[in-house]
């Protein structure tokens, strides 16, 4: 116990599995509940500075646009994921099924705990402009990378018999980002027992 | 051959695979580009109308609001996503494995050539209101009903070994519907190819 939890903190002092943590800056947090409500076009500025309790010149001294508010929420979301996702794979050592196992866990426990920020940002990429949605893109990519090296990486050690071991990466991942789009956290698992089923079908669809 | 052709003939004259025709009424047709690219909060009448090709009273004619647009998208999907899905079944017949591999087929392709349908249908429900949205949620009940029921079934009889049938079946309906948020036709595999490679993945992912 002494040593995973060293780990863990040696992994950017990042505990991967704690949400107990607040989950935007204030002027964030009330432009995502204008997004989840109303939608990211059909948001103001004017409405989010209400929400947030400030003047829309003060949402505007931190953000200048509401393309900035959407562009923050989706860069939050992509470093909190993959900053997690990292110490997951610390936390897991070399061993590829462990690594496999601990990264489902991460991603599972971030869609269910996170499900409002990751379904707008998700759903609402498409408003993203430009550099902000290269770099949104980019971001995904590197993320999806993770869990697409771990696949390949036990294709080559003979523990995963996928024949597709792309497709079953997205498969896998898109299975673990929908959570995000059904999850309420008054339904019958919690997020961690939710996670631990998803750990065994998601090995189970990897032919492990 | 023959039998395959009859069978497909009395599933409601539905041949599930065939994704040649119109998708949508005009109107309709003209809606969905809008909300893809503007989301629906961020379009207006006006501009469906301008797209249509009809004048605002025209488009009133058809439809007495902006949200009668996105309950009619959101019916069409469904509607249609489930009148293929019970030709597929009946196609079928009796055997569960069967069952399964061409629900799954039918996902998957529907997903792949319907995307940006399906895509607005999912990312969109949030806005739709009241007897809208009750009959949207049942439409989507009804529809993961079918794939529940057969692994369910599959479970009775042991072909399938996974312990948690009601997860399972979750995580393999969002991988399929998930393939309306990336699958692009410019890419690596048609959408018949990789309603081949998930039938695998889900299978696999059921303990089959």
């Amino acid at each position: 116990m002494k040593g995973s939890a060293a780990v863990r903190i040696t992994a950017a002092d990042t505990d991967w599995r704690d949400y107990s943590g607040r989950e935007l800056p204030p002027v964030l947090a009330a432009a995502l509940v204008c997004f989840v409500d109303q939608g990211y076009h059909g948001t103001t500025i004017r409405e989010v500075a209400g929400r947030a309790g400030l003047s829309v010149p003060g949402i505007y001294h931190h953000y200048p646009s509401k393309h900035a508010l959407l562009e923050g929420i989706a860069q939050q979301a992509m470093a909190d994921l993959f900053r997690r996702s990292v110490a997951a794979l610390e936390d897991a050592g070399t061993e590829v099924e462990e690594r496999f196992r601990l990264l489902i866990e991460c991603l599972v426990l971030f869609h269910a705990h996170r499900s409002e920020h990751a379904f707008i940002a998700a759903s609402e990429i498409r408003s993203l402009r430009d550099e902000a949605r290269a770099a949104h893109i980019a971001a995904r990519d590197r993320q999806q990378g993770l869990l697409t090296d771990v696949v390949n990486d036990g294709v080559a050690a003979g523990v995963f018999t996928t024949p597709f071991p792309a497709e079953s990466a997205r498969a896998v991942i898109t299975m673990c980002t929908g959570v995000a789009q059904w999850y309420r956290a008054a339904g019958e698992l919690t997020p961690e027992e939710l996670a631990a089923r998803y750990v065994v079908i998601a090995r189970a669809a990897m032919g492990s």
